[in-house]
């Protein structure tokens, strides 16, 4: 047993952890671009990245240096340092040389970027910013709001976490990721803190297994970008740790920031599960999951409130998952539409089902009645406002 | 050595085909909506069909009766008789008994069928309207709008092809796409006629050969319908065969029809052919050429006119397939903007790629510097019209 208490301080919650965000001069308007996150005690990180074949120039250099242990964080908006070949890397290695000079403390300093593709970082401008950073600082809020693109709502979340026995870790998060707009600088970003004493061993697969429920099973278009990060700290400070209870903490912190990034953008205005059961296995739910999240005719009629099974059910079938219309039962929340080869669709459920497609987060079920693959993935609609941003985007 | 003259005549011009297209009712407003074709001689038939896992009702039967000859292909627009189960396939059967029995000349009737999924086929209109079929109408024009859905035109083709000894055949068609418009009747259909004296067991594989590099290689939005289907009907009445110009002409047709789908509808402005290169083999080629045609990031691009090579590199890198910063190349139409890892985007080239996008119809070749395998899909890009009309359609 053990309880999750919401609390303040994003991943600055716990113990020993520090965070500022500042302006360095990428965004115009003096609008904050360059974040750190710091532990005055050496952490181990663990990070799971994008699959996209040219992963950015801080992936590159992350895995080269094969870090392991760190306690300086730095991360940068408006530029994803990402095709810059061996000049990108290069230019993170003056940039954290610079940062270890000026702080003496630094141990093995990493960067996370995100922002245009293609473009080489503006060192000097990030060398000269970071020289003004307070290290003792406890600023989440402006560190969340630094890595903001076009964002619409900084993403922080934090918990304390008490044990049966009474005994407490922390851990905490802030992410970015612009949803449905300019997806140029999709760019999803997560950095989660913790004091919790998680065994070294132990952090790879734990945030890998949460990934692939939280982080990976979000879609906003179906794209994967260069720079995609998800990095886990721990300090140990608390000395506490119970796995049960992190996993559980991680996973839930992990799912809140997946669902603030799908939630957001101006483009999406609606929030949908796609849950899958039924599948011949989990990757076949995975796929047709997906696949719903992906589809423009999903997405479209998403927007559109029309409760257009037909759409659903030729997706699936498309996905080349193992499927049956005999066996296919479709429900828009707990209005079944489709059951097992028969069409339930009448004015009276049509009228029912577009009723949950009006809500602003609702589910879409689907049971395959194949096998036992369970999967949910959650996607949004596309409206006008992406079709605006992303072709006025650049130019 | 052969040579290919345009001629009019549609699915008509191949010698003893005839083809109509009627109002059943099916379309508001007396619109065409029955089309048939009927060949005086029996007919040796081949399709290819979706390889979507719900097909609908027509492929279905078609399979069921193991069709190999026919001199009748009927066809409706409006309903794709798909999820229907039993039910779909027996409308079928007591429709074309009905055709079998009011034309004592019919044999081994087929049905085609494009539009809303998940209704049943309105059979008694079908079977009225159908009674008023002139079989020795050849008013392929007809037909070929009786076919569409929106569509905004319909689209037909046919050739005169000559060999070198001066024999000659035919070979028409006509097909059906709504490309960006309506995707839930974005179903594609195409019937090919020919009075070639093509081998019955040569049909399959040739038009399955075209097919890979047509309709196959032609992306709108991702989906795969429940329905399409690309039917091909022999005669042989003239008697002459050549198998290279048969392949060629068959090719040409298709490709023709294909780029006609891509380009219409009111939500595509341009039609873009994504050629890669270099890419490991064919199979990876195809992947990342499709993975171009369906990218919301690129699509959007498109519609922006907006050069945006970053967002071409990561959807290549985010396919999967074997590619390589240091050996990618990519190029709008004849303007190089990175080449072997070294960004050649600046202002001036920048204003070229734009200028190469402003263009109706334009290429974007990628090399990716790997082997030899290569690949051309076509694709459009995705506008205000495409949300309205999607998100609008059936509510």
């Amino acid at each position: 047993m053990f309880t999750l208490m919401p609390i303040d301080g994003g991943v600055c919650a716990p113990e020993g952890f520090y965070a500022d965000g500042i302006s360095a001069g990428l965004k115009p308007d003096n609008l904050k671009d360059l974040a750190f996150i710091h532990s005055d005690e050496l952490c181990d990180i663990r990070a799971v990245f994008t699959t996209n074949r040219f992963q950015a120039a801080p992936i590159l250099h992350f895995k080269k240096e094969s870090i392991q242990q760190t306690n300086f964080v730095l991360i940068n908006a408006k530029n994803a340092n990402a095709m810059t070949g061996t000049a990108g890397i290069e230019d993170i290695e003056r940039i954290l040389d610079h940062a270890r000079v000026h702080f003496k403390t630094i141990v093995n300093p990493v960067m996370s970027s995100t922002g245009v593709i293609g473009v080489r970082l503006p060192k000097e401008k990030i060398m000269r910013a970071l020289e003004t950073f307070d290290l003792s600082s406890q600023n989440a809020d402006a560190a969340a709001q630094a890595i903001m693109t076009t964002d619409s709502c900084d993403k922080q979340i934090a918990f304390e976490v008490q044990l049966e026995s009474g005994e407490r870790f922390n851990i905490g998060a802030m992410a970015k990721g612009a949803g449905m707009i300019n997806p140029a600088m999709a760019t999803m970003l997560c950095f989660i803190t913790t004091d919790a004493a998680i065994p070294s061993d132990e952090m790879q697969a734990m945030i890998q297994n949460a990934a692939a429920s939280t982080f990976n099973a979000i879609s906003v278009d179906g794209d994967t970008s260069t720079n995609d990060t998800v990095m886990l700290l721990s300090n140990r400070k608390s000395g506490i740790y119970n796995r049960e209870a992190f996993a559980f903490a991680l996973e839930k912190v992990m799912h809140e920031l997946a669902l603030n990034i799908v939630a957001d953008g101006e483009g999406a205005t609606k929030c949908v599960a796609f849950q899958i059961t039924g599948a011949a296995n989990r990757e076949e739910a995975t796929i047709a999951a997906k696949a719903l999240t992906n589809s423009l005719l999903v997405k479209t009629a998403l927007y559109g409130e029309d409760p257009n099974w037909g759409r659903i059910a030729s997706t699936i079938g498309a996905s080349g998952v193992m499927c049956d219309p005999d066996r296919l039962t479709i429900s828009f929340g707990d209005v079944t539409v489709y059951q097992n080869g028969t069409i339930l669709f009448d004015e009276e459920r049509e009228a029912m089902a577009a009723n949950v497609m009006r809500k602003k987060a609702f589910a879409i079920h689907c049971d395959l009645g194949i096998g036992n693959g369970e999967f949910t993935a959650y996607g949004c609609d596309l409206g006008h406002e992406y079709v605006k941003i992303n072709a006025d985007y650049r130019t």
